[in-house]
Formats: structure tokens, C-alpha cells, sequence
């Protein structure tokens, strides 16, 4: 297991979805910084469940204690503990799962790979893992805020309804105006259409998060392993459901020639480096040069669906299981704070990192 | 910098495109394993300057020399060394980039990085750095194929041609039947006439590398965050040039229902657990499954063309630039056993990993 | 900070003396381990305050919660979080330390080192800390009971009063029969009487742990760094107050010439190997051989002195300081189960790390 | 297997005893250090075979070459590879040890761990690994002269024959002037007469190793598991036979009552924070204090020596061996540049780790 992310801004996430407690230690975030409980609670409030119609009607509140490492309101340099209780871990019955091996799910590999699993909601596979992420995001959205550095990420796409504009034509203030935190608001309304199918078809559906980051300064990314857009495409990878990750160009850029695709540099009139397009997605050799980052995650339709399927047991019998119980039709709205979250996660370390460049 | 990848089976590369050579510390290969330089030099012959006339003509032999690690022709356990001289390194003339920003190139960031660089050929940005990762990817597959684990990878894209066959369709052996690295011959064809062209262009193209690991036993991976196909992302993502990944479904899936997208398990005559279908690319919660593992790995078009383009130089000045030399016009070939290599070595050190999860 | 100990079987601990909680995550443990509260709360309780005369007379309970990664009393193979709350953490009254830079205490370099500090009872800096350590100790000892492998520690030495038998003349069952926690009852009488004294003088008393650990199979450890016998001195200069850290002939040694001191190997009736002698203390070239591990550990006198001490406050200027309240007049007798604890990490994690050795 | 030390001063050493080379990679060096092959090849030339009459009369050059990370005399941010031939390794018969497990050598563990082993000149478990770490360690000390630091070894005890002089009274610069490394030639005289004697007896003797660490900054060191005296053990005891260390008072402190020990604080003329004693050796709370930071380290006889010895060979027969060739009666003289470079090399990696302590 791993349960630690980053090298010198470092996560250590725990708990499963129906045990007393999720949450993280932060290890490594500097002295000094100005945190509150609140700042925290906002970013989860973004993540949690019952937020609107579209998601979960589970009403959770998610309401985060801070453990350690925050003394008179500042960062003390020690690791920053935040705890989340789960509510009701005991109410549930987990009876038709606990031996299922459900399609698309983590209970059968868990099993190969353990022996044994806690079966309830999920356990430690369940995206309720996320809420840690999201908390330690919190205070890495801070330390950026400080150098200078913005994350917006948002719905860009939910089954076949495609966001094309380019992000600089969108108002990121706008993201949290619709429930599917697409900055839009006409694709929104045919995104919230296409997820209330799906629901009401007691089914799910798949899409894509966008993310920009800017502010970044030129000289962030650690090659020739830790580039920044590796690093970035293992964080996003390593969120529940995702499939896939492109910046940049990606997967579209194949398709060009060098000569269109590559980015001219220019001298601005304020005397910065800049390049005339940005195909690059502000990431050239595994280092930030200044322009904007950005990149895209695929996230695959959520497995739990409210229809029988036929799988097997753990004694490999054939088995027909229904989903029971209030679930995501489509995960893409609350997947927005978490990419977010590991976003910053991943900067944040960098931003430390880089100290160590220089004499 | 972190040049530094994998956790029990663990490489460490070094060397500049025009030093006097690049190589590879490898520490964690377990004891016992037979290798010859002959077998890594197959893999390095695979990748070298040089072998077709669609890649870069240069001619360099890239002879490896084990320094430590094997004994008697067996490894004991010990750090492997394998070095490749540079050939040449003092005859050229880079005074035309010596202080040019390529566009698209990593000079600009590794100047505001570092503050300096070893400007001869790119120097550690360079893709000769992969010459050390195929090197030790040849040990990694050894140890896989001990374990009944294969790596194929081939050329499934160049530009806007597209091998749409399901890879179960592919006879792998014929991935090097033909000088661009695509085991369907009629497409293979294609993909040479767009690389023709691009080259008589003075031009280049992009592409993308599809891969197939077969034989994986279920349970390698390290959730939460070093999940299978995380690791695998960053993998290929610290390539040169690679712009996207994704896996199983992958961006496409997207757009799928969750009742469509779902895996059902069924229990196989021989009492083995399976999926009907693998839109998982066999990895579920991050653990393999047994299934099949497949991905997509999106290579942008090379940087340096041989058109002159306009940029600026470390003062800031703008300059027009012409690509000099001998030059890949479609890095896809090339980078076939290199993207091998690395789901090699992700895979080998997986391995390792999973000896410690059950008492 | 590096809050984070080992590689495969690998703690992070947290909190501050006064702050609401100290815990630990273990990620790592492999699935299947059978573990209770009660046996975590057995170790803790060797350590906690107040269970002496000749301990600090704090009283507090020091229970311990499980938080995540055990499931039906067995280990899943997720991390394990063990918290335990802090008692009356908003009753004391710190003014008179607020601003000081206690002798030998971490006050100064705290502050130097991050601009700021939890000034309350040490904050990070306190023993407190090594609540955790015992905590995760516990799984460790009871994962290496599973293998056979028993570590044993205790007092040989106080002030000057030094057990001079050979740790295979005492019965290690005696360890906790008296409260100085050295085996050989006389010795430990005398040792009690220094401690006494020391403390009716309002000051306080070093002293050193001696640590046996037996039944560890031949080939563990790590070289050419992470040598077996550099990891436990690594892990023991890391608790509280330590000083030093030898094993087999240690500082003595350095007298013997080679003839003297080289364990000369034979086979035994069983067939087993086994060495004559052991100065190597159960270590050759940082591997285990089979034989017992045995070493010392220096612990200076507890800083805090119940006398006027002349010193600075964070602005320079002199100042007069004199300890109050409840504190140990000597650490020994609680170091021994820290001592425990770490011993038990350190080889627990070399037990999973010598899975991948060969294949 | 662990060859690499260090977290962001990274190095990971290969190479065995009489393969090709021996030699090291250093990664995470920061850009713009000058550093030339002289100055490497100064501080090996202080640990090589042959330099004196009581040291093994083997004579070999060690010439090291800088194969990748220093361009144009500088540093680039990029690996820093260093390799040194191994001479004449196909010269030597080994038969008479390729199936002996020498007493208190490594033969038996590395059999007993990797089921193999290179028994040529001890292969991997040989002190000639440690070249590499002295030519590592010339560029950190480089690094932290750049810094103001300077780290002094020297041998303070061989045998029962002790330096007792406080370090304050020795002239650093005599270090070298004899050719025991011992700073007060009357000293000198008599290790060298114990030195002789010994090896005049076809034995060997062992000794210990005092540094000193002169201006430290206060706030270097990562508590709590990486505090700056746990990692200067770890590094002292992964060195060739060592078998103990201690800082500060040491085992000796152990005697004092808090009272005697504690270091008060002052405030010198000159604005500067001080301590009036030094018992803490410049480190408290596991972080400089910008005191003196002074440790001991204890090397056991070497283990070859040209006596008959009984032992047994890897069929468990009992046989008759004796060393043969030219080997050291006493490593100590040779050991001081190793201490002095593992010192460095942990220093300069707490000097990168400091800067992402504060915002």
C-alpha cells in the first residue's frame, strides 16, 4: 500500500468509507502559513455529498477537526493532522455485498491482492478516500494563493456534450453557479440534462474535468522522472474512476506537425518570456515556463448503478446484484474540488522543491 | 531532480546527449537472475539511431558495458551499472543554439531552472537519457518473463492514421516486420508514406504508441496513490514528448453509461476469474485484475525542424533559427521499445512490491 | 520535518504535547494480522506518566483508539491509525516558558528553525511524541511474534550504577518486576536509590537502555545504507534524550585486535550456522547472521530541572527559569518500551523489505 | 538492497571490489557549483591503498572521472556521475575463498540473503565501495565551504592508546601531518607504535574517529525521525566496521545529572545566540544550535588477518583459513576521509532540506 503522496508537501491519507474516520497527515507544509478550520470546511463543502439533485442525496456534513500542526491559527512547520468523521458507520447493512464481487469495483483485486477486504461501502477503494485529499488541498490551495499561483478546474464534458470554447473565454468565477460546475451555463443545463437520464435510467455516465492553473512561475518540475506533467498525470490517475490524462495539445496534438505545434517564443513588452501559442500547456522538457498550465482528466461512468448485473460471489458463483442505496448518477460535479485538491497537492510540493534548485 | 524512478526495483539514470556517456544504476534487481549484454543490447538496437531510413540517420552503435551487479552472468543482488559511451562528442559545432530558446525545446526552462545548462544537443533533456531506461527496461522484461509476463507495444497512430484494430487482432511478431513499428502492414504503410512526408517537408509528425501487458497475476498495484495505472501514467508521462495517457476505456469511455462500461465477472471453466468485457484495462481500484492491461501513450510531433522558425535568444533577442543535422521526423518508431521499457520497469517493481502485502 | 519512519512497514506520527491528540499512521502492515486495542494499550502502558514514584507523577490515562485499517480484529492491509487524545490540554499555564529558551531544550532551535513554535509543554519537541512510536510498536512486536523474532529491552545502567552480567544470565520475565526496569533486582536496587537522590536534589539522572533481539533468521538488513544495524542506530538516536548507540563490542571493541574479536563460524548439531563468539552483536556487513542482536543506548539527564537555571528568552535576554510542575527525575525506566517500540519497527520493516531480495 | 543515501544531497553508490569500477551518482547537486576532477581526486587520494607503511601496501591510483553533471567546470543541476577503475581484477585468485565464510566477514549473510554472492575481494560488502563515497563526498564538502562549514576528522583513539585533549586544543591542520591522522604527534607516535605492533603480529587493531562540524547554522535537521545526530549515526554506522557512535557527551554523559549537563544560553557581544557548555554537541531537538557539532565513531579490528583461523565454507565443513596478500593492520588512518565525506554529504543534504522549512 501507499498512502503517501508527495516528497517534501506530503500526504498521508487514511480510513475507509464506513470506519470511524477519514482523514490525512500532512507532512511538510512550512511554518507560517495562516490556516483556519473554515477555509478547510469550504473546500469539502464543495466535495461533500446532498449538495444538489444531481449527486448523492447521502446528506453527509463532513465537518473537519484539525489534530495537530496548527498552533494560534499559523502553520508550525509540524505534520497537520485533519480528521473527518464518518456518520452512521454502523447504520448500514452490507449484507448483499459483503461477499459479492461487484462489476467495475475494487472488491475482487482487493481480495486477490489482501486475502481479505472491508467490505462496507467500499472500504478503503471508496472515493469517500477523497475527502482526505480535499482537506490537505485546502491548505495547498493557501500556500499557492500566497506565491501567487490559481487552480480552477471544471466540467468540461459529461457523456457526449462537449465544452469547446477554450478556457480563456470562460469565467471561472462562474464554475460554482450551476450544480455541474461547468462555467457555462448553457452547456450546464444539457450536462445537467444528460445526468439526469442517466439517473433517472438508474444508470451512470462519464466525462471529463478541466484544469488551469495560473500564476505558475517559470523553473517548477523536477526531471527526468518528476516532470511536472508526470507528476500531475499520476495525482489525477490516482483519483477514483479516472481513465485518463492529457495537457496541452494531448491526445489532438498527434495530429499536428512540428511547425504548427511548436511555440515560438516571444519578448513581451514588459520584458517577460512568453510563446506566441501554447501547445506546450506550459510545460516544456518536465518544467513550468511561465505560460498557463492545463490539462484534462477522462473520469468513467460510477460502476455502482440501481440495475441488476450478473457477476459472481467470492466462491465464484454466478450471483445478479443491484445497487441499493444513494449514489452518484455522475461523478463529474464533485470531481471538480478533488482535482483541484490534488492539483495544488502537486504544485505545492514543487513549489518546495524547486527551493533546493540554486545555490 | 529527481532521475530517480521505481520503488524496490529502482533506476537511477545519468548522462548528457553530448558528455561522454549516459547510463543507468539499477538497485533492487533481485539475485539469481541470468542476463547477458547481449540481451540488452538487443533492446538498445531496438532504439538506435539510425535503423531505418524514417528515423534519424545518425549512426551510433550505443555498445553497452556492465560496470557491477552481475557476476558470472548471473545478478547477485547488488546495484547494476550499464554504461553507453557517447560517440563523437566533441565534433560538433553547437555555437547556433548555444544561446537560442528552441522553440519547444527545453532550453528556456532549464535556464530559468537552473540558471545554466549543457546547451550541446539539449544535454540532459535530450531523448538519448532513454538510451539509459531501455537498457534497464531489457532486465526488467527478464525478470517479467520469468514471471509469464509479456510487454508488447507498437505504433497504433502516426498523424491521422489510425490502427482501429482491437489489439486481440495483432500478431505482436510482426511489430518489427516493418520499419515503423505497426503490426498491421496496410497501415504500417500508410503510417511510412505520412512520415515520408513530413520529412520531405522538412517537417515532423505526431503519433501515438499503443502497449499490451499480458500475464499479469490480479493483485499488482499500490492504492491509494501508486495505483497500477498511475504509476504506468507517470511512466510514460516522463518520456520526451509524451503528451497523454490513458488506459482501458480511456477518454472514449467517457462518453459510455455505467451499465455499459461495467466488467461483469464470470467464472471460467478452469475455475479462473474473469471479465466478459475489459473496459477496466485490466486494473480495478488500482490493482490488476488478470485481465489484459492496455493504454495509450500520445507523442507530440519533435521539436526540432528543419525550417527556420523565429524565437529568441537568452538575451531576450529575437533570432530565426534552422534546424541543422540528422533528425527524427516521426519519433514514434523510435519510441516503441522505450515506452516497453517503461511499463517494464513499472511492472518489475510492482512485483516486488506485491511480495510484501501478505504475511 | 521528516515525521515519517521506514520503507515497506512505515510510521508517520503527529501531535503536540498540548494540542488535542498524538497518533500515528502504520501504512504497510500486511493484510491478516490479527490485533486488539488491548494490545496496544499494554504497551502504551509501560509508557505512560504516573505509573511510578520515580516516574513522572502525571497522571494519564493515554488510551488509545483505532481509527482506520483494522477490520473484525485483523489487519486489511490499509493504514492503520491509532490516536490518542491529550488530557487537559487547556488547563495548564505556559506563560513562564512562552518566551524562554529552556537549557537543552529544543525551544531555540525550533524557533530558529521555523520562526515559530507551540510553545506549550514542548510542543512537537516532547517525549509525548514517542506515545505514537509505542503505539504502532505494538503491531510491529506482534507481527515479528508471528515470525518468531522476541526483542527485549531494559535498564543496565543509571548514573553510574551499571549491570555488568551478560544479558544470557538475566531473565528478561524480570524486566518489569521492579520499577527501574532492570532485570537483576539487586542492580536495580541500587539504581532506584540514585534516581531517589536525584530527584530529592530537584534534578535529574541519564542512564542507559540495553536492547536483546533474538530469534531473527540470517539475511536481514539492507547495505550498502541501509545496513540493519544502521537503521536501529538510526531509529534509536532518533527517540528523546539519546546520546549514543553501539552494537556487539560497540566502543569496548575498538581495544580487541582482529584475532580477538572475530566471531569464528561452525556448524552446529543441528546443522544450523552459528559463530563462536559474538562480537559482531548478530551483524555482518549490516545483515543479520542468525545469532542475537544486542546493543546500548545512551540517554543523557532530563533537561527539565526542578532548580534556578540562568538562560536567554527569545529576545536576548537573561533570564532566570526554574522547572515546574511533574517530571521525570529519570527517563529510563520509560524508555524502555520506546526502545521496544522502535527496535520493532525497524525490524519489522526489514522482515517485509527482505521479501524482494531474491526471486 | 539500499545504495542510495541522502533525500534531496542524493547519492547512489555501486561497484564491487574487483569488477570494472567502482562509482557513484550524485543526484540532486544543486547548479552553478564549481567543482574540478583535482579537487575529487585530493580527497581520494587521502583514502587510497599504499599511502604509507601502515596502511595495506596495495598500491592502486584511484583515478576518478566525471562521466556526466559538471559542464564547462560547473555544476548543472543534472546527475553527477563519478567512476574509478577497478585495477588488475582479473589478476587475483580467489579459491581459496570462494566457498570460505570468513569469521566476522560478510560471506555468510550475503550467501544467507541473496543465495549468491561475487567473493572476489569480498565483491559489494568490501570498504572499496567506499571510494565512491569519498568522491561524493568531495563535492558536499565543496558545497558547504561554499556555506561556511567545515568538518574535521581525525583518529582520536587506536587501540587503548587515546587522544584525551578537548578538540578546541588541536590544530586541524596537522590532521594530515602524520601518517596516522592523529593531530598531536606524541599521540601520533604511540597509535603508530600499536599500529606496527599489530601488524607485525599478522593481527590488526581497532580505534575510533572524532569529527567536528564547524559553522553550522542553527535550524538544520528534520525531526522527528530525521533529526541531524540520527542521520549522522545512520551515515557513520553504514560506514565499514563501525560499531558505535555518539555525540555530544556520549556514553559518558549518561553519568551527569541535568544540572551538570544542561547547556545554558547566552547572549555573546556580538549579538549571538550561544551556549556556555557544548554537552548537546551543537544539536538539540535533533536541529543545529550553531554550536560546534562534535561526534564520535568506533571501528572494530579488521577482520582479515594473516593468522590461521577456523571457520567453515558454505558446505558447513570446518576449514583452516588464512588471509592472504596486503591488507590494513588498522583502517583507521584510512577511514578518516570516509567519515569526513559521509559527514558532508549528510550536512549538505540538511542544507538543501532547510530551505522549504519557512515561506
Amino acid at each position: 500500500m501507499s498512502n503517501t503522496y508527495g516528497s517534501l508537501f506530503r500526504i498521508t491519507t487514511f480510513g475507509e468509507s464506513h470506519g470511524p474516520a477519514v482523514g490525512v497527515v500532512l507532512d511538510g507544509c512550512p511554518a507560517g502559513l495562516e490556516i483556519t478550520t473554515d477555509e478547510i470546511q469550504a473546500a469539502l463543502d464543495r466535495r461533500r455529498p446532498g449538495q444538489s439533485d444531481i449527486t448523492t442525496p447521502r446528506s453527509e456534513e463532513d465537518k473537519v477537526t484539525i489534530l495537530s500542526g496548527v498552533f494560534e491559527g499559523v502553520t508550525t512547520g509540524t505534520p497537520i493532522t485533519l480528521v473527518v468523521n464518518n456518520k452512521d458507520q454502523h447504520s448500514h447493512d452490507y449484507s448483499h455485498i459483503q461477499h459479492a464481487f461487484r462489476p467495475s469495483h475494487a472488491d475482487y483485486t482487493y481480495t486477490a491482492k489482501y486475502g481479505t477486504r472491508d467490505y462496507r461501502g467500499g472500504g478503503r477503494s471508496s472515493a469517500r478516500e477523497t475527502v482526505a485529499r480535499v482537506a490537505a488541498g485546502a491548505i495547498a490551495t493557501k500556500l499557492l494563493k500566497e506565491q501567487g499561483i490559481s487552480v480552477n478546474s471544471y466540467v468540461s464534458q459529461v457523456g457526449t456534450i462537449k465544452l469547446r470554447k477554450h478556457y480563456s473565454k470562460l469565467d471561472f468565477k462562474k464554475i460554482d453557479a450551476n450544480k455541474v460546475r461547468c462555467p457555462d451555463g448553457k452547456i450546464a443545463a444539457r450536462m445537467i440534462g444528460v445526468i439526469e437520464d442517466a439517473r433517472n435510467s438508474l444508470d451512470t455516465i462519464g466525462g471529463v474535468v478541466s484544469c488551469v492553473i495560473q500564476g505558475v512561475p517559470a523553473g517548477l518540475g523536477e526531471p527526468v522522472f518528476d516532470k511536472l506533467h508526470a507528476e500531475l498525470g499520476k495525482a489525477m490517475l490516482s483519483i477514483n474512476a479516472v481513465k485518463g490524462f492529457e495537457y496541452g495539445s494531448g491526445f489532438e496534438g498527434v495530429k499536428l506537425r512540428g511547425s504548427q505545434h511548436n511555440d515560438e517564443f516571444y519578448t513581451d513588452e514588459d520584458g517577460s518570456i512568453k510563446t506566441r501559442t501554447n501547445h506546450s500547456g506550459g510545460i516544456q522538457g518536465g518544467i513550468s515556463n511561465g505560460q498557463d498550465i492545463y490539462f484534462n482528466v477522462a473520469f468513467k461512468p460510477v460502476a455502482t448503478i440501481l440495475q441488476p448485473q450478473t457477476t459472481i460471489n467470492d466462491a465464484g458463483e454466478e450471483i445478479t446484484l443491484q445497487g441499493k442505496g444513494r449514489h452518484d448518477p455522475c461523478v463529474l460535479p464533485r470531481a471538480v474540488p478533488i482535482v483541484d485538491a490534488m492539483a495544488a497537492l502537486v504544485l505545492a510540493d514543487f513549489v518546495l522543491r524547486r527551493k533546493a534548485n540554486k545555490l
